[in-house]
């Protein structure tokens, strides 16, 4: 896939959570150089489980660029199997994480490979290796960094266990990025981020996603002198998937798609919004930020690679126009 | 199953390991009470695996029991899938032992629940009860033991490497259960051996399934004075499966039914071999070993009640002749 013709040599550094994320970095890796394109990718949802450490958003990058991950539930692995779901029920064991069969294979090794002391993005650039994928996937830090919800009845819950086990019922109150004071950047995060054209902040939940990787040391202040584009992952004040808008919501803050561009305001130069949300973008104009209206609904690998064309387009307009 | 007509309530632990010891065990419970079967299962065997903690014989026994097994392979599950093999392949993760799926649930929720501080006897336990296995089954000791094999050529092979991962290729010279000074019997092994009736030894390897349990403190001097029959696990100087025979012959002793029968021979009262091997019998009896003769193969569910009543059978006559 191409826009109008040829592969685009933009030097792309994409910030990405799970299942939004994954979708955009998909249509920027079909019509990227895949030399051009570096995906950050947030690990505060990373937990251990069983004894297994599991990386939820890598892997649903990793899955999605490989081709080989579950489209119609957005995580896991296509051609699924259950089967040692099924004997952990009959044992009784827990089951509020669901661990497929071919996913297990990843965490097996992951956990295997960190005990001997490699470090996440090594293994994370071996996968890929293995997979196939031939653009860069970086964890944004290899220190382990831990997203807890705090909830408004006082817990603090570790992500996957707000997210997963309590479905996101809980009302939030504030998060908190545990160990971030020691992450540093992994390696390769910081040269990309250097040598980025364009800096693309995916449609992906702005207070568990994005803000985990903005706040590993360096990557703020990398991205303040450079082009920075935002997709919104809020349609007419609701989320495509997970609980973005709901959060909004719990934190006293309406939710819309230009809610988003000012929790980005600091550093944003373009914002991406869904077309039906085009009277937002009179509003994201006055805080300086330039809108761009299309439609950002991308569940097919075109609709994907269509959105990123715009978005690289936008790009090129945005440079033009600061030139 | 019953043996002429009705179950046997003779209080019976049988000591075993994996396959074999599953086969006679199969036999045994079918036949009897279950409140009168307790199996006592080698733990030498376990080892730790992509972090998993593993119990091979404990397993092939339980998922035998449970009727779960792979009946063609005599370890691991039926209708088992190998999906996370498959990712653990694609990854480069290391694959000589094979983890099927249904199999890395039980390892998973084992694995976990020994972190949170269960002990093995009390997960095998709650295992059965999940599984519906009405016997008891015992680990022979809580704490950890672990078989080494000593190589001829000066190796320490853990169990497990020694004979999955090079496939029993290196001579043996000795062997070390390592751990086994500090390993005492599990809760309910000495109370289960002190009521028993009869203590039957399954057709399975004598140096490193049988000798680890007999060799935790307590148990051979536990079984001193009971009533002890043996079931070959060598017909023809071969071993159905596995590598006693290899072993004996490394050990420089002629691989047979009766140097196995002299192995024990300090305990047994009687000895179950190959009617082709009849011809041993007058050496076993020169030992003052009762020996009996009967067709030992039991790939099948009824050769194994088959030959479990015969073991029953031969213990009542041991027993009326030794009044």
């Amino acid at each position: 896939m191409t826009c109008s013709g040829e592969k685009h040599s933009i030097n792309v550094v994409a910030l990405a959570g799970g299942v939004g994320g994954a979708k955009m970095v998909d249509g920027l890796a079909q019509v990227l150089d895949p030399d051009c394109l570096t995906v950050v990718v947030n690990t505060g949802d990373d937990f251990e489980h069983f004894g297994l450490y599991i990386c939820p958003d890598i892997d649903t990058i990793c899955y999605t660029l490989a081709g080989i991950a579950n489209v119609s539930t957005g995580w896991g692995r296509s051609s699924e199997t259950w089967n040692a779901m099924d004997t952990i029920k009959t044992l009784s064991g827990e089951t509020w994480f669901k661990l497929g069969d071919r996913d297990l294979g990843t965490h097996l090794v992951r956990t295997e490979w960190r005990k001997a002391g490699k470090s996440l993005s090594q293994i994370t650039h071996d996968f890929c290796n293995a997979w196939g994928i031939r653009v860069s996937v970086l964890p944004m830090s290899d220190e382990v960094v831990r997203t807890i919800v705090v909830t408004r009845d006082g817990r603090a819950l570790p992500f996957q266990e707000y997210f997963v086990k309590y479905q996101c019922q809980p009302e939030v109150s504030s998060f908190i990025f545990e160990g971030i004071e020691q992450a540093r950047p992994a390696p390769g995060v910081l040269s990309a981020l250097e040598k980025a054209d364009l800096i693309i902040i995916c449609p992906s939940n702005p207070w568990v996603s994005i803000d985990p990787i903005l706040s590993v040391s360096g990557i703020r202040q990398a991205i303040s002198n450079k082009i920075v584009i935002a997709i919104s992952p809020i349609i007419q004040g609701r989320t495509v998937k997970g609980p973005a808008a709901k959060m909004f919501s719990e934190l006293d803050i309406q939710p819309s798609a230009s809610a988003v561009a000012l929790h980005y305001k600091e550093f944003l130069s373009g914002y991406v919004l869904d077309k039906t949300d085009y009277k937002e973008s009179r509003l994201i104009t006055q805080w300086g930020i330039i809108p761009y209206e299309t439609n950002i609904l991308i569940p097919t690998a075109e609709d994907r690679a269509r959105l990123a064309c715009e978005v690289l387009a936008f790009y090129l307009k945005l440079r033009r126009s600061s030139l």
